[in-house]
């Protein structure tokens, strides 16, 4: 079985698992507070250009998602996000655990707007009895979505815009950002986000590392005693140079040559070629994805067929006969798996 | 700086870092649900003679603390520990975090008794306007507990018989369950544990492993959708075979050869060491450890002349003139450290 | 000014006035265990034919919402309840801060069926990951509903059979109960809520009572230790026999002269004269509601004409020139103000 | 059976019920927005002489005390009070069940001094790794307190010193609050709560009203959109006039002619009495309590003897054949009862 389920399935980029072993005997102080982790926070900093930003690692983004929306706001406050939502449908309620609620907003393939955002919360204020309903205060929202697709970076400085204007904290989950970075129609880079956000991260877990998110905290109101509540909700690992380490090894180097960005370009760029292959044969594509998910709607005997041999996702009936899949590569997809599978495409 | 601080200041130990290599671009499903972490609980199930048990791994010790806690009590429930225990002094109010209080019991050494519990919840249904007060609902403790000190079989047995009498769960924390396990003066086995408490863990974070902790969830109530709670709780591991591996690597061999027990005696072995070191000097140890965290009571002109050497832990004055200390061994420190160490206490 | 815009705008009946003054200086013991709120859940339970079910009062329909939600739901399960559920949209994440999520089904005249219910637990189970989806435990709806609609006998025989086939607790809001059953097109009893639900309450705040809703656990697992989750959400009235005096006093007598059925057939009967006032003038009404609460759309020029004299509430513009408006009558609404109104209604 | 183990056995104050039937009729709107709620406020404004307090109503003190800390406390920090706080032992854990812990220190006859609170906060910053413990973020206290003693204005301007030097919120809990207002031994005034508190409560349940707490946020921040926790947490009372016109009834008038000190002053008198009686017979008192609670430790026989007749609170046995028991008087005590016990007592 060749696997293109997810972009979870194998360990680490060897960068990262070199950096492991090298350094597995020395002694350091637990928590976070080690050398190799400072060393990792200045190469963010500097990366976003935000000599003054905080930057946390958690291990994985669940984690860090509710870490962040619970720090941040009241506890009458909700979040803001798209109906597709990875907080609001795939969490179990890891949000509403820590006491806020989703507030959705219908998404265009996976987003939503500055309009929407700006209705949503002048709706609110304007309802004369808005202390009955759950006050928006942050706007949460991963990039790329959940469909792959891609905040431009016009739509981030509008959404950014709104979100000061109206008082809310902007939250973007970056658990596939390694993806967008590198995508060919990418115009965002690690400092527009950090110019853009009051939080963010750069996922680890999905793009190199064995595990690991590095959040980056440009709004000083949230990043105020953070590490507090990264223990309190059990993301204070003991051994927390493993996370440093880690993102030292896939951020050292620089340009394109900087891991992160490398291995994920090379994983958009078997996405394309999968895409391609779909749609020589005609099939649509869910969603617009320039990144390394692809949403194919194909005939149930394709999906029969392909599924022998290979391992995907199924989304669901998209209407008799044919069912919406998902494609998936990763920092650790091989060129000969993707030309086998574009090869079966072709021949299908 | 030879450090004695701590039990996870380095990485992991050999198996387990070989093990992680060995599979690192293996394909396999995400979250716990591979090849390697259904090995992994049958192992677990077997040394612990308890086929029909719920194995679940998590990443940390206080992450597996709350989640427990959370998923075992009724809103309205709390957990009686000893004064002493991590989860009401040391993880952030991380069990209050998910609405549940702590009602402490005064430890001696540590550790609570069969007694104290009973009274306890007697005082609470004995109490006519009970609904007004927290009801006892677990009891939570640690073996090693927190000052290295162990439960022996029979205080375990009668704590387990108290608590069915009365109703409530038994929870143990095993963070360093290895070093108990190692200990001489030890005469509790695994299947002990899975036989008297309802929930326990096997620590990895410090005995071995880069981090993970493997829950046993012997009581069925407990188990049922356990795997909910760790992820609505970000426990769950997108790499989930990483914590199988580990467990894997540790666990397996025979007897004394299984890793997790052989490193963890020779860990034992070196702060026997160490304490009988301090004892030649006339040093008081403030609690009777048999384990590998040692407490000294030292003149703080020793503890200056030590720690230019060495790092271990202050835990605060105890009389004008001397300071409580802690010195710590792990599966990883050197022979040749603790030599250095008992030479220079015999020399202070 | 003459209200109309909701149904607790006055005090209480007269004879739940009458009962509080009667017995002002009265000494009896606090928190609901005095001889009258005996005497209150002995009634209930006679008049649901429900002798083994457990009564509590507490003082309003938000509180106890979250309150049986979140005794009844493991930390992980959420409430199924339609889009326009009063816990979804109009109590600032009430069930949300005790940790659990709204689910939420697209209301039919704000009600959700049987066969949502069955499809949304099926999919729920079906997804092979779903620990990752909050699961469904419960269905909570109002009855009358939000939009003054009524489920039928059928419906509701439906719906707990689902619930029940699903192993998830169906729960009722009755906030408005009374004007449900004294409605002419009712036919459900309170014996047949008994019968059917897990929970339901009675409500007194809008039915004549000072504040108050009576609440009715018919499952054992909901009753056991219920006080504690009344005491710990600050539910429990200190002077508890407040709530008991009240509810006595409204459900004394016999049949339809039970005050709560009385005062409410009545507001009923003036909501009719409003609704066919407005029909008369050819106004469409949002919902088919046979209780007090009436949604005409009207022309903004109307809206206007009328509200210099009356207060009702504005729902939002339906259409560029006309507002859907909620006109609502009470226990308390005088015959005279209908007549007005109805006389200006018919004069626009 | 004459009742003295409460002082919320009965009703409410003649002018309370007075003003309640008056306007039993009347049509306001909901939720604390009508004109009664307002008049209150300014009322309480004034006595407080603090016109940009914010003030709310709320139904009881469980209710105000955790609404209150909840709001005020981000998520890792925890409330200092005394062990024998209200909010640590006879609240269910309400506190807890908004994710915040207690954090006790050693009372003195109920109380902690402004070097505790120094102590602790101190200590929790000078812990190197504090992130792993709880952050004091506020203190909460009751005047009168458990024991009915009295904190003097000296102490609670050093406590309040201590907390704004601290960063740290101070809330006093004042359910009986008019018995230490009227106290022979007090010296704090409102005014005096308002310039040195930052929220605090004048108690109604216990000192003449149905039931209601007035709360007075004198910080800015705690005012902020505190409606929303009120809804949140299911406090906001529908017809919330009825806690307006309860507070407007009770303070009333000029000087000691305000019921609520006027009723109260008389209960505290009554308590002196019984206080009196008992150190006639020789009995210690536990606290030296001068408001309405007094606790004598009673022979065993006496308390039979007594309890034939009278209704009190056993604490609990301090040494063998003696009981610790409280009395409490109430605005609703008469003097023909005191005079009964008096001679009881006496003739024991």
């Amino acid at each position: 079985m060749i696997r293109f389920e997810c972009d979870y399935g194998e360990g680490a980029a060897a960068p990262v698992l070199e950096a492991l072993c090298r350094t597995n005997l020395e002694q350091t102080p637990g928590y976070g507070e080690d050398f190799y982790c400072e060393q990792a926070r200045d190469r963010i900093r500097a990366l976003c250009d935000a000599p003054d930003a905080e930057v946390q690692f958690l291990v994985g983004a669940t984690q860090a998602n509710f870490t962040v929306i619970d720090a941040a706001l009241k506890p009458w406050q909700g979040v803001l996000c798209p109906d597709s939502g990875h907080i609001h449908v795939h969490e179990t309620g890891a949000v509403e655990a820590t006491g806020h609620k989703c507030l959705t907003l219908p998404g265009h393939d996976g987003k939503i707007t500055a309009a929407q955002v700006q209705a949503a919360v002048e709706a609110h204020w304007a309802n004369p009895t808005h202390e009955h309903e759950v006050q928006p205060g942050m706007v949460y929202i991963s990039n790329p979505t959940e469909w792959g697709t891609l905040y431009t970076k016009s739509e981030l400085t509008e959404l950014s815009r709104v979100c000061r204007a109206c008082g809310i904290y902007l939250f973007v989950d970056g658990a596939r950002m390694g993806y967008g970075l590198a995508s060919q129609t990418n115009d965002l880079t690690l400092k527009d986000y950090a110019a853009l956000c009051d939080a963010f991260y750069l996922g680890g877990t999905k793009c190199g590392a064995l595990f690991g998110e590095a959040l980056v905290l440009t709004h000083p109101a949230l990043a105020k005693d953070f590490r507090y509540a990264i223990k309190q909700h059990g993301g204070m690992l003991a051994k927390g140079r493993l996370l440093g380490l880690q993102f030292l090894a896939l951020l050292g180097g620089d340009g394109e040559a900087i891991p992160y960005l490398a291995l994920t370009k090379k994983a958009d760029a078997q996405a394309m070629r999968i895409r391609d292959a779909f749609a020589a044969k005609g099939c649509a594509m869910a969603y617009d994805s320039p990144t390394n998910q692809q949403f194919p709607i194909l005939p149930d005997v394709w999906v029969q067929a392909l599924e022998g041999k290979y391992s995907f996702s199924h989304m669901g009936a998209v209407e008799p006969g044919h069912t919406l899949v998902r494609f998936c590569t990763s920092w650790a997809t091989r060129d000969e798996d993707v030309d086998a599978l574009v090869a079966d495409i072709a021949a299908l």
